[in-house]
């Protein structure tokens, strides 16, 4: 089982690791931390990441894994890493994506007619991507599994283990990594959190999702220039 | 606010990307990776991670973050990392250990009479380092914080973060990471596990645990030799 995970300069780091903590103890799985390059990427925080194999290295996966965070604004018109995608997820049985890795392959042309989610403040741009929008932490719409904001990859990636492998393995794996989640306040979505909580989160966000806005706009009309 | 957070060979990466995640993003975080050396190290499961400091040029941290993992076992007994760990500890105004992280500070001599959890495979070992074993995903006994089996380090980071920043921006980084956890399956403990999936798990992890199970008979003599 060969797995295939891409990272970037600015990927947010568990979008990744947390498929990655489910996706590698599937029986016989081999993982390929994949970058553009072998250069070690430093993720929105500054955790240093190491690819294993570069674009041309990377083995065709089952499994391919595309996560999010501020750094896809980069590889959202980057058409070198939006070709390897496609060759990817082409040659995968399943394709994850985490967080705003969703508007990844939307910009690669991979959402037209699809159900998807994504983090809950980049929902809004699904459509323009083809995507049809679910209120879902995570939606099957196979080969395709997509999964919300950040933490919803763990989740999604024990979904996908069970349909790659079964569901005892699965529940092997979620049993080893005890995930048995108790969050300590109640929220950790917009309807579920204080208005002045999501306030706060909304003007982080804001200069990254006004950017976003104008890559959208753009690459709707490339991807759907009769529409 | 400092945060510093251990990593070294044969670590569960998600006991600490998990509360990387959490922690740094806490107002004005400065988060310090520290290994032994700077050499990046290799996770259970092949994941690189590279320190931004060694022992001799790490911070002080506020917060100081003690992963687990397989690799614990050469940590435990390696004088060098528990005079870091201690070192570390006393200056931090909370330590957070996740999973098999709490035999390591047993093996520092932190635990003595201390509340404390751990990965549910680990936990016989807890008394014999000094700790008394509490049944709770996470247990705060300060300036100390416990997490059970790696994913658990989240929903201690989520309580950290209150305790250090308030219950306003721990909710605002739960909302941000999307963290209204959807187990696809129920599980995650031994308790909640059908029993086939149990055994596989503990047929798995036998060999690290019998190996423990000698590291800590030492450790004990040399912890409490008039016991």
């Amino acid at each position: 089982m060969t797995i295939g995970g891409l990272i970037f300069p600015g990927i947010d780091q568990a979008d990744f690791t947390g498929p990655f903590e489910v996706l590698s103890r599937l029986p016989g799985a081999e993982f390929a931390v994949v970058g553009k390059d072998l250069q070690p990427v430093h993720d929105a925080k500054g955790l240093i990441l190491t690819p294993t194999h570069d674009f041309a290295s990377a083995p065709l996966p089952d499994i391919f894994l595309v996560p999010g965070g501020s750094g896809v604004n980069q590889v959202m018109e980057d058409e070198e890493s939006l070709a390897f995608i496609r060759q990817q997820t082409s040659a995968a049985s399943i394709t994850l994506s985490v967080c705003t890795g969703a508007l990844v392959l939307g910009a690669a042309g991979l959402l037209k007619g699809r159900r998807a989610t994504t983090h809950w403040a980049a929902k809004q741009f699904l459509p323009d991507l083809g995507a049809i929008p679910q209120d879902s932490r995570v939606v099957v719409d196979l080969p395709f599994v997509f999964a919300a904001g950040v933490t919803s990859g763990i989740d999604a990636a024990l979904q996908v283990a069970a349909l790659a492998a079964g569901e005892d393995v699965a529940r092997q794996i979620q049993l080893y990594i005890e995930y048995a989640p108790a969050p300590p306040f109640s929220g950790g979505t917009p309807e579920t959190s204080p208005s002045a909580v999501m306030q706060a989160v909304n003007t982080t966000l804001k200069p990254i999702v006004n950017e976003r806005a104008a890559i959208v706009s753009r690459l709707r009309q490339t991807l759907f220039p009769h529409d």
